[in-house]
């Protein structure tokens, strides 16, 4: 069920609240994902929302479907740029927001050039923030993404089989996901990443470094170096699957472990470490605290655990995270990562993926997505977490 | 088989000559599409061309991968931005191109604070240029991309079934697409737009306009309002298939259409006159004609057929093109599209789309990817272009 009524005009003050705070007569959106927060729709066109609560949908397309679906003051087909500046004179705006981590500099240019007369300033901070906190209706749509996510994988899993290719198993539990609603798309929100629907790897493969900022890598293929690649699925190694889960635009992050018979002992020693330090993460998960101390804390249990020399590392390269933000990116703010002073707050949906690597086996990890509550925090990913054996 | 250190060369060689008539130094590559273009290797990192033809790979991660797979002068760990300038100016660089269309703002401030000392211009026009005239190599991988695709399709079609809906069929095809090598991931220019693999739709729900620039729309998801949705396969359907083949990164952009059982006459009728359209733009594809032409050329003729109010809408909204280069991403340049004074090359690669819209029946139309050479053009996409019924 797409966002009530009451569910946009709450983000939309919301909103407004924070322009009055920052001196601002106005956001102007332009990127897609915006739109759809913010009134209820997708369309290519701009999205004006004033600091007095109002808002105004610009549309080059579709008009019809904006009308349908969508919520605003007004809604209306705007084809020229050239009757912007006029329309926010008109409107009494001076200072206006715009999307300076979404709209590159080409874009950028012409609505200086356009908007000579008014104030411009960044956007960004703000609406990292305001999308950080999740309503009960996000919650809910995040709860359905999550066992969306688990029906999904145990419908996959029993056609798993070795000699399979990554590729192959992966266009399989994607078949899966794809009948229940994925839209085989993944929201990314830094414009230097790219990622499919996640990871699926065997063995030494989850290993392999990768460009991306992810918990692990993947052979990929060439042109698309990441992810699952042509490797065949071997008994006795260990199979990631760093998957989300969607419903209705909102995703949770997963990772689980399984293998094809049994692995051996030192791996599943290393699954009960970071089993151990996933708990003790999950018992810092609360308001107040730090994104950075949360980092810092999983390093220290690495560290106490004797395995920081493996722990977090793409291939020999150490990556600086053990979690992110998720909701309608897979990487929303905060970034779990060192040195970012931002404190949890409740309503916030964080992921948390404490990994290691061998380089001969590849990832031992687990990954869940929480809930910030008023007192701790709420696992919504409830996939069981022990590795599965599969086969006969 | 990823580019042969010859086919690097020749398009850092390509950058380098154009650097030098623009008076430009250097080009600094920040997006890992242009990173993998011009070196051979994806990195999130920078990598530097010279008007001189010399290429440094600057890599935040990976550079055991950057080492394993990339080409340049240089490849070596660069983590620190502040140390760039320095880099810059021990080269005696002065004018530095930017990729202005990729960049968010608050990626250019930064340049601009740091590189204070420099003078920044926008590199996108000339970059799009280079990349619009395919190598034999790059010519090789997109016809391997469209055996690919007719492969793929080829193994799905017996699956599908009435009753089936839209992502049910999606999720098979896919799969198909995915053991073959297929990433789950299309790359997409426009800042503004987004696609998962395609466009499978079954009936109506192919005239439901979306938000994006596609010659189809369709119903989708809540939160991913287009393609494929719930809507189930009834015989005696249109059912279109608008799907891009993969090798390597290149794609292939391709429409075909099929049937459960027979289609009415009318449609077929239409059909008829769409292959009629299709054949007379492809006999005007050569070296010199305008991208306009084109787009003209096809209004007109629709109009010549009695199907200008159906032909190139999106639900009841015209949409302004009728194809658009297609290689490393679907939507490359030129569009052949209302007022692109752009002449066609030999070495492009065009996407032909004429399609009509009926709102209760769907789509007719076909999509096929050229090579423009010498002479006029040879098309790609080998699929067989008739309706195909399927069924009992």
């Amino acid at each position: 069920m797409p966002p009530l009524p009451s569910e946009i005009s709450s983000r939309v003050k919301r909103l407004a609240a924070k322009l009055r705070e920052k001196g601002l007569c106005a956001a102007l959106l332009r990127y897609r994902l915006h739109i759809f927060y913010f009134s209820g729709t997708f369309v290519d066109g701009h999205l004006l929302i004033t600091a007095k609560e109002e808002s105004y949908l610009l549309v080059y397309r579709t008009l019809e479907r904006a009308k349908a679906e969508g919520q605003a003051t007004e809604i209306i087909s705007f084809r020229s740029l050239k009757k912007l500046p006029g329309f926010l004179r008109d409107l009494g705006l001076k200072r206006i927001g715009l999307e300076y981590d979404r709209l590159p500099v080409r874009q950028f240019l012409l609505y200086q050039k356009l908007l000579a007369d008014f104030s411009l300033e960044d956007l960004s901070p703000l609406l990292w923030e305001i999308r950080a906190k999740k309503s009960p209706y996000e919650v809910d749509c995040l709860r359905r993404a999550a066992a969306m996510l688990a029906e999904a994988l145990r419908r996959f899993l029993p056609r798993l089989r070795p000699g399979m290719t990554e590729l192959e198993a992966a266009g399989l539990l994607e078949a899966s996901l794809r009948r229940r609603g994925h839209p085989a798309h993944t929201r990314v929100y830094n414009w230097t990443q790219e990622l499919a629907y996640g990871h699926l790897l065997f063995g030494a493969s989850a290993a392999v470094p990768a460009y991306v900022t992810t918990g692990q890598g993947g052979q990929g293929v060439v042109g698309y170096p990441q992810g699952p690649g042509f490797c065949k699925l071997a008994p006795g190694e260990i199979i990631v699957i760093d998957y989300a889960g969607w419903y209705e635009g909102y995703m949770v992050d997963q990772t689980r472990l399984f293998s094809w018979g049994k692995l051996p002992k030192d791996l599943v020693e290393i699954y009960e470490k970071i089993y151990e330090l996933m708990q003790s993460l999950e018992e810092s998960l609360r308001p107040g605290v730090l994104a950075a101390e949360l980092y810092e804390k999983a390093l220290a249990e690495a560290q106490r655990l004797g395995m920081n020399k493996i722990f977090m590392a793409h291939g020999s390269e150490k990556v600086a995270f053990v979690g992110h933000g998720v909701g309608l990116e897979i990487d929303e703010w905060p970034p779990i990562a060192k040195g970012v002073a931002v404190p949890l707050g409740e309503g916030m949906i964080i992921a948390l993926e404490p990994k290691c690597h061998l380089p001969h086996h590849g990832e031992i990890g687990l990954e869940d997505t929480f809930l910030i509550t008023s007192e701790g925090s709420e696992r919504l990913t409830l996939f069981p977490r022990e590795i599965r054996l599969l086969g006969p």
